[in-house]
């Protein structure tokens, strides 16, 4: 509860996000590790790397299960521990929390962590029924209800509750493709407007087709290591100085409220906690918009607004690269896109550019602070990360 | 590597194992917690555990995933940081280590470990398909190879190589099913005799339906804490001084040897290694013993006896109750069951009973040190763990 850095981030990779063509998860992985890899010289992995967290969310895709092992092979790390963690849309901010467990332990100096998602060799019918396996198969999905309609319910009752619009929505939309359109791995790499995305079919109402993020094919991970160790590796480390974690029932039907997550506020006071650090001293931010009104409700899970107040403050443009807390530089799962397992270690991935400065044109200027919020199904996983620059 | 107590048991549950109609998975869980809990009426779960690790296989059994949340709800510890750990049927030993790497890092001081497969409501054929998840897709399952095939391979290999009889395989079976005829919680409640294995239905041979361990649902946990605060929750821990964890290739085609698990071997010499135990000092085991030759296999890459001498150590009577090293005195996979995701920390749960002396008519006489050994797959992942008696 005092700010001192947690583990170092020593390098980080993210293979291409989009559609990959002809490749197994595991090769996919590969790409990723060879970019920390490459950009971390001084570091020997087969030497080095004691143990892999990875988080992969569904056997379904590929018809394959026991992902630790496999991607530790082909990252080149044969026969050291590797461990798949599942959480859902949270399974690598698992993975990231796993991982600084193994490295405070002891036991491990140096961990990888990260994760993985091959979907788009699937159809979008079948995508959503693997996706469908996050929520509770009872009570949910056993009547027929799918992502798109629980985020749906939750942006009806932000909509009525509070007032938000359906015009602030499709600003999250247009900003998150314009911070796409700056990173050359996204999966997506246009911009759009407010009336496109007001405009696009209906998916599940208020939601409509921009308001959902993308199926997609990636994989992340980064480099962990004790902040004592981290000169040895590299002269641009970046401290994880606050890690939150928290569960929610499974089913939205046990929630007393659909406007918030109740684990990512529990998630972040824990981080922030830890961290000594306050929501407004944030300078860049990763947000699990897997849908629009995801982003809006997380402004304030996270404290960068009042409740109610999220629709308010995209319409300000304060989110976007510039202005005063930018969110989702990468495009976020809206425009870089969502392969699931993948998304926390590559939430943590732009953190690591971004706060060494390595982020090209989407770039926050003098970015200190950064966090990532990264939720799994309807938010019955959240996990939050604080991070500061060593710069 | 000086022997000394990482972390310390302080209670443990298991569900009945078998057949449990109409019950989801988190139920059988809360089963095996609400023993745990029981067990220890100085803890008070919601104050004192910090997080949870769920080893949990196959998403397709229930189409649940997210299984860490939901098991944690069930387990009456709502908004805990709950993860589910995959390594196919090492599931719950890797959140064992999980487990004590959360424990060690001193952000969760009390964490409880558990694993969870509900799979007899599934035909003998959709569960082959699931578990072959764990094997290699494009190199394996895609060629219509499943497990009983790929361990046969390896029991050919070892007849072959060392002149390891079928006998001796069905010898292990007919131990088993004594041993689990002491287990009121086993799957089966029956002794075999050594004719009767041999003339079972051939599965995939050399491999016999008396060589398959069982289709089970069951669950398993144990509550774990720093030794230092064991004494705060229970006057009978037990320790673990040792924890080892290793990986291999995801296909059985690339490895050096069938007759062998390098990974076994890598986490055994690990766990000895931290533990300073040698295989001579070990009083009972807890082996995975998916098929008989799993177990004769596993005698040698642990240490108990040289390697090619399984054989001869099963038809030596040594490995069963009342002799130098009982091995499996729960009935084992074979007659305990193999509810996949439940076998570690249900292996783990055995010692616990073993080293406070609760075994009852299958108490190894003065145990002191135990170990576990759980493996993954055809050996891509492996665990193995030490265990000390503090009486």
């Amino acid at each position: 509860m005092n700010g001192k850095p947690l583990v170092s981030i020593v390098s980080a990779g993210l293979s291409k996000f989009g559609k990959q063509e002809g490749l197994y998860a595991r090769e996919l992985f590969a790409q990723a590790v060879k970019e920390a890899f490459d950009r971390c010289p001084r570091l020997e992995p087969k030497r080095d790397i004691k143990a892999m967290f990875v988080g992969h969310m569904g056997e379904s895709y590929e018809h394959q299960g026991h992902t630790g092992s496999t991607v530790a092979d082909w990252a080149g790390l044969l026969n050291i521990p590797a461990t798949r963690t599942e959480a859902a849309c949270a399974s690598s901010g698992a993975a990231l929390r796993s991982g600084i467990y193994a490295v405070l332990s002891g036991l491990a100096d140096v961990v990888l962590v990260g994760g993985v998602e091959k979907m788009t060799h699937r159809s979008t019918a079948e995508v959503t029924e693997y996706l469908a396996m996050a929520s509770d198969y009872p009570f949910e999905q056993w009547h027929g209800i799918t992502f798109p309609g629980l985020y749906a319910l939750m942006a009806t009752a932000h909509l009525h509750d509070y007032g938000t619009t359906e015009r602030q929505m499709a600003m999250v939309a247009v900003k998150n493709h314009y911070h796409g359109n700056l990173n050359p791995k996204a999966h997506m790499q246009k911009e759009i407007t407010v009336e496109k995305a007001l405009s696009s079919r209906v998916v599940a109402s208020p939601l409509k087709l921009y308001d959902c993020s993308l199926i997609t094919d990636g994989a992340s991970c980064v480099i962990l290591t004790k902040p004592e160790q981290a000169g040895k590796f590299t002269d641009s480390p970046v401290h994880i100085v606050g890690s939150g974690q928290a569960s929610d029932t499974i089913g939205l039907y046990e929630r007393k409220s659909f406007t918030s997550l109740l684990s990512a506020k529990l998630a972040a006071n824990t981080a922030y906690g830890m961290a000594a650090v306050k929501p407004e001293e944030v300078d860049v931010a990763e947000i699990h918009d897997c849908f629009t009104i995801s982003e809006i409700m997380a402004y304030e899970d996270l404290g960068f607004c009042a409740a109610g107040d999220g629709g308010k403050l995209i319409e300000s443009g304060e989110t976007r690269l510039g202005r005063g807390i930018p969110v989702n530089t990468s495009g976020g799962l809206k425009a870089k896109g969502h392969p699931v397992g993948a998304t926390g270690t590559a939430q943590a991935y732009e953190m690591y550019l971004q706060l060494t400065e390595q982020a090209d044109k989407r770039q926050v200027k003098d970015a200190r602070v950064g966090l990532t919020h990264n939720v799994g199904g309807s938010g019955a996983t959240a996990t939050v990360h604080i991070y500061r620059s060593a710069l």
